[in-house]
């Protein structure tokens, strides 16, 4: 993949602080309500990379949309949905920061942690309430499917018999779900044929999946400065797609030490754990997987022309597969 | 206040049983998804009393409504939203226990009650979309309050400052706008003209105001046998009304040992609490204010003409005024 192009990166950028300024404007407009306004607000505003509505705006406008301003509140919905989420899951994964500041669980306890996710989720089902039914139907299946993926999850914590097959259906409901959703429902305010519509659901499903699979080699190879220390995933017990395809791979003694540095993983095994996945080149396993959904991602893409959105677009999914963070 | 007639009561149990159906055959519908509507739904169906669907099916009814078929969606997403803050309430509080089942946290652990609760929050919240805006913003606004009165709430715990505005704040935010809500939204539905929908919205919010008052009470004085020990309120720190006005009008050695059973509150020191309540004439005092506000409610319903449903939903205040548990 090449160089990301500064035309791209402004257009995002672009996109960005105009989502941003919406966001920023709405908590204003909240804050009155007192302190739950005010840590959702924080952890809301705390500088996402706000790829999901960027990514729908994308969308909107390849299918043909011309009125962007009617997308903003549902764009705005899906980062409150997103913002929520992460409350609720920092809390599950004992998480203690999140986009650089504290997690609310760890400065303001459990029950407010709890309320201001919820508080999240209110207003970012009021948002996508303003739209039709389809649209409704859309949040609702997806919000559904992230609560039973997270529960799957859940059960394959520390799962060595996880399966790509359970890991797949996991991401698909949890990560992937959310990004598919954005594309179709931006694709359904535009106004686009059903054709249109499942090609961008599919486009988002798709790098919805690499964004995980890179998620997953972030955690193990990534840069540290970041702010996130490496191997958390597997401390958290966490089955990412490098583990399960290594723990498939190896035989014999390689095997049976990968698994038992899983199952009690402490960050002074991290290094031999590195050997052993290298050892199955469950990296570059890893990596064609990404190649292959970011592939398949493209060709949804094929069947709109080949405008200036579209290629903002591939240049968006590239920045997702390649990023550092 | 006379004893409820039986046609009452087999109304509200015709209603209850409709909305029962409903509710237990949208889970059966759902339940392939797996775990997390299993133990949501559970929950769900325990058994609860149902008032605020049944409210809302009245005043549906009295505010002309025809076809109530077109309101159980609405209903029955009002009882989802209704449990999903109960589960995630129930964490903040650790109780053991609700409508007689071990509690999803209890039994499964932090994590899936969270994400039970959310999916809960989710069905409600697709079921209010299928309406139209109107609909929505009341529950976007009375499901964000809910969450600011529940922060408002957690500020409050054990202090001994509280004052009784505070705590109608509180309860108006946390108990009696669901209530108001639901009547306000039935009313929408119903098509009723501007100031029936402003009636019944009162209506709700004076019912829910005693609905809460009633609790108070029978934390400090209801029947043990219905599973809950008394003083579960007073144990968790919570601002109760005869709390509140006994350390108003105590003095002296009086309030000082009341301050100080309240703030170190164990099962002991129960009966002593209750002498103390009964010295300040705090359990009159409340009954008095549930009286008020009964007769608020029911002076909301005197522009509607006196038919059956009026008689049913004056009766349904008496019974949640009157309710022993």
């Amino acid at each position: 993949m090449s160089q990301i192009s500064e035309s791209h990166l402004n257009r995002f950028e672009e996109l960005r602080n105009e989502i941003e300024q919406s966001l920023e404007e709405l908590i204003a407009s909240r804050i009155h309500s007192g302190e739950v306004v005010e840590l959702a607000g924080k952890m809301l505003l705390a500088g996402g990379k706000r790829l999901r509505p960027i990514m729908m705006f994308l969308a909107y406008e390849l299918a043909g949309g011309k009125n962007p301003q009617e997308l903003m509140a549902l764009a705005m919905g899906f980062e409150f949905l997103h913002t929520a989420t992460l409350v609720h899951d920092d809390i599950n994964d004992q998480a203690t920061h999140r986009r650089g500041v504290p997690t609310i669980h760890t400065d303001y306890g459990l029950a407010k942690a709890i309320i201001a996710g919820d508080w999240l989720f209110v207003q970012g089902y009021a948002l996508g309430g303003r739209y039709d039914q389809e649209i409704v139907t859309i949040i609702g299946n997806y919000c559904s499917e992230i609560a039973v993926s997270e529960f799957s999850q859940i059960d394959h914590v520390n799962n060595l018999r996880t399966t790509p097959e359970d890991y797949l259906s996991i991401v698909r409901g949890k990560t992937a779900g959310p990004f598919s959703g954005g594309c179709h429902a931006a694709a359904v305010i535009a106004g686009a044929c059903e054709e249109d519509k499942l090609a961008l659901s599919n486009f988002g499903m798709e790098i919805g999946i690499a964004y995980q699979l890179v998620d997953d080699l972030l955690d193990l190879k990534g840069d540290e400065s970041i702010g996130k220390p490496r191997g958390s995933d597997v401390y958290e017990g966490k089955m990412t797609l490098p583990l399960i395809h290594s723990l498939t791979l190896l035989h014999g003694e390689n095997r049976e030490r990968l698994a038992e540095i899983i199952s009690n993983f402490n960050y002074d095994l991290f290094d031999e754990l590195i050997e052993l996945l290298e050892k199955s080149d469950s990296f570059t396993y890893t990596e064609i997987l990404i190649q292959n959904h970011f592939d398949r991602a493209i060709k949804s893409l094929e069947r709109f022309s080949d405008t200036d959105v579209r290629k903002h677009l591939f240049a968006l999914s590239e920045y997702i597969t390649k990023r550092k963070m």
